[in-house]
């Protein structure tokens, strides 16, 4: 099957819809899933749609002339997507190790539709982790004084890697302003608390001393203001007295696995839009 | 605002979305909302469509004229909705009290865009709490001989009254074949049981017997096989070995109030289609 | 059944539970339940006793010989309830009732062992919802020149109704401090935001901006804090992109019904100790 | 710190908890943890306690003279856990993975005090992914003709491993009545339903054929009854129609997960006590 995904955004205005069909429909292909929403406050119009490509043309050159008619026609933005993607990923660390072994493991049982390219990491501690899952790993001394110079490398292995998403898993360092104005391609991180609590450092123990009743995690794509940036997932799980700070640190775990992989699995499946720092999550 | 919502449902063949959004386009009027599913296993595609009238015809004509439409040149079957509409519902009840109250207090509150007409029971006990909300009560004393002459009376009012929708709000009576064939309206039930788990009587009962952690809750379609209607919702919670018989019942109630009138609020809002005994909600 | 629940705390040190449960034995009595909870990083111990009196002896009495026994040799603090308690509760309320159909129509139904007493308001709105229910309803008409004696209004009607639990069920009015320091029965409160996300006004405009994925309500123990007092309960409910402000704020109120009558419930059946602005929940 | 948990139970009789708290208190330990629970209907007492041994004797006697205590005084049933135990688990496999991953990374993790002695199997597709765990891999192949002997020597393998709890981690073969009556450690299941639901084959089939709104996984002892073992633990996700039985079937993996290691902590912690196929789980 060559199917073609494309999210499309942009100011509302009557016949979008039947355009978008129409085109498909005369192009001699057909729609599989289409979902749409339209902010009413603000008049934009979002669609994510995925179609068969069943003429004979490439499904590349299909996409490139949706692209073209969208642009041109509608005054839209958009995206495309096809099938056979398979994104190349980057992924950061520090010390904790759970969120690299669910990523490296969904990539390698098929999954996901992606390729994991290699680690960048400001400490040494998971190499021998990254590597038995085959993948290349790349640590940066971070210090106060070579941060600037570090970080240019790492945005040059990003560049030569062509790496196309990068995914803070656990990496417990702040990107710099340099870096996300520098860096190309979109960045997922997992903060571990249910933003916007306990945003910064250390949410479980702020969580603990607050005496929620939930801890949560939260998946969002980096920005310059420190877990600001638009939401992707957020889930919770219950917590009570008996939890110390290290239980919650526990139960964490597990719920910042499945956060961070259920975005980076919308990210990867063309679902997720960004838009006035939120989200549109077609799922 | 004029608007109108289409569910459609029938085989799938290229060009339906080209063909209703063009439709929709031509006749002046703006897509609002559409979602829709393909079953590929049974090439059978649903569409929920719903769009603001701009045109100068009156919203009834243009439904019907959208009606002939997908029936004549698309072959499907279609159900058509106006944002005025405000269903008739019946509700029957037999001794607990908790969905009745649920259901009266969100029309009450405007929460949904429907009617409450009256009150049908097996029992008395309802009276004063149906009259408290100026619903008209009526008792039917469905004995092992009077039961075909009192369904003929109740189904004999929901034809008088036009009900276009019945709930059973814990309604401890099998309706018969008869009942169910002659009936012209949807009928929903709440079931206290995650269905298909404790089917039949007393599930808490059965629950606690099991030993399960969880209960749940079922809003299902009643068909004439028990139990085994069309899920609309269901949902579920905690439970322990701390809990007899009795809490079950108690921390079901709120878990039977939500379930009930979460499918309810799906139905009113024409999210529901069903097909081959399960459904498709568009929600 | 004449059943005694004890609530205890203080500085932990060997030999409570065996002191504690000896005590009882020795007077012929039976425990029923009991848990208990260690804050090793305070040494505190927190324990929840419930046994049944079946010596011949009053069990108000035995409540009280338990209570000397516990402050004198262990040296903790203690609070004792009875199966026969009943609670008096007064309600606020301003615009929005259904915390308050919620509240009446659990007490009505026997859930629990409480009595409302009656209905304080600073808008007149609910009156008749409120006497509907046979609750006497008093508006206090706090303007910022009235305030003082309005509230010191309010104050005398909570002396003079022996009034042992007030619930703010959505009162949009912040407390004043000496409100607080006048009063003598505990405060609950529900928050509509998942705190300390949102705490301070229109919580659900302010999730809606932020663009979360799940909104949430908290119920919690009044302090002059606002919105920083010891949290009895929260939950979550999932929203995306579709919901607006409108629509958070209607899937807030059967969100903030099930955890204001979760955090009543676990008050009343003396299962909740307050300590460092936290809350040990027996549950 | 060297503590002892015991599970109790027994028939119920006045004077239980004041005789354990006050043993273990003229020893010279402290208690830190007690939990308990009545079951009113049959008068059976249970509960988990969790002491610190400050007396100079080895922990080891102290847990043989309080079981004999327990045994003798109260002729109740007791089962004694140390905080340096750490049980010998033997795994049984078949195709799928994903239970296997988790549970080798948890317990290298060091978040169980536990240790994985080697994998069973009746396919050799997962040797290779058990030995990078460093985890003898051992393929018994079952036919019709050989089972029983391939049973014998599973049987002689755990013997001779002194394995102490068996997990069947997605194991899709019958035990057989005689390997269940042999073998002699407690065996864990992890059912891919929400049992009593779906039992048997294919449950995701099923669930998806039934059009079920929440699928889920249930951990529970294995009996001779095909899935109708006492339940530890369950959890349900929610589905919609967009999901085929290849969706459910990777959405039910990181539920079997979920709850498979929930149910093996809390085995492993002494939390779980099984009383007329039901479990009573201190959490």
């Amino acid at each position: 099957m060559n199917s073609i995904t494309a999210l499309l955004y942009g100011s509302d205005r009557p016949g979008i819809v039947a355009k978008v069909a129409g085109w498909i429909h005369e192009r001699g292909s057909n729609v599989l899933h289409a979902d749409q929403h339209l902010d009413r406050q603000e008049n934009v119009f979002f669609q994510r749609i995925e179609w068969e490509c069943i003429s004979n043309s490439d499904p590349k050159l299909e996409g490139i002339a949706f692209q073209q008619m969208v642009e041109t026609e509608l005054g839209m933005s958009v995206r495309i997507g096809y099938d056979d993607d398979k994104p190349r990923i980057g992924v950061m660390v520090s010390k904790a190790d759970h969120c690299l072994h669910d990523l490296a493991l969904r990539v390698r049982s098929g999954e996901w539709n992606a390729e994991l390219i290699g680690v960048l990491s400001n400490h040494q501690d998971l190499q021998e982790i990254s590597e038995s899952y085959q993948l290349p790993f790349h640590y940066f001394n971070l210090t106060q004084g070579s941060r600037i110079e570090e970080e240019a490398n790492q945005i040059e292995w990003i560049r030569e890697q062509k790496i196309e998403l990068l995914i803070l898993a656990r990496y417990m360092q702040i990107l710099s302003k340099q870096f996300l104005e520098t860096v190309e391609c979109p960045v997922i991180n997992i903060h571990h608390s249910f933003l916007p609590s306990f945003a910064g450092a250390k949410p479980y123990h702020q969580a603990y001393t607050r005496g929620v009743k939930l801890i949560g995690a939260t998946a969002h794509y980096v920005t310059e203001d420190l877990d600001e940036g638009p939401i992707i997932g957020q889930d919770v799980t219950r917590v009570s007295h008996r939890h110390g700070p290290k239980d919650l640190i526990e139960k964490g775990r597990d719920l910042e696995k499945m956060v961070l992989s259920t975005a980076v699995r919308r990210h990867l499946q063309n679902r997720v839009l960004v838009y006035q720092n939120k989200t549109v999550v077609f799922d």
